[in-house]
């Protein structure tokens, strides 16, 4: 799931309507600025909601987006997996 | 190593500086909306200076912060480890 402009709560109720559902996995994406914003999410859902989960794996990486002018920068990505065994 | 409200270049020299001094493991730890620029900081120490590192070890935690008012609120935390074998 992709962490975008809405605020925390609307990625918080959305994941763990999934996991009361029976998801045993999903991954929490963001790109620069949302970061912070994923790890909210991540915290929120993990202490309140689906505190059976495992320690979460989590991965940093970089991406390079090419903008219309052809102009290239480079922006931090964070991937945390939510994991209940 | 603490992320605050610097630029990220700032962090990544004293980073880059102290472990080219010989320093083998280094945390960057961040809180609230400094985690973005902490994966950022994170990302282009291993990218660009400190490629030999591992892959970070990362570990997103909540602390909770009492005002001066008496409330209490809770914030995100990242620590990432930057380690050389």
């Amino acid at each position: 799931m992709y962490i975008g402009k809405k605020p925390s709560m609307n990625y918080v109720l959305a994941i763990n309507t999934r996991m009361m559902e029976g998801l045993d996995e999903l991954t929490i994406k963001a790109r620069g600025k949302t970061i912070s914003k994923a790890v909210d999410v991540a915290e929120i859902v993990t202490n309140r909601f689906i505190t059976d989960a495992n320690d979460n794996q989590i991965k940093i990486s970089t991406e390079e987006i090419i903008h219309d002018d052809g102009n290239k920068t480079n922006v931090s990505t964070i991937e945390i997996v939510i994991k209940r065994d």
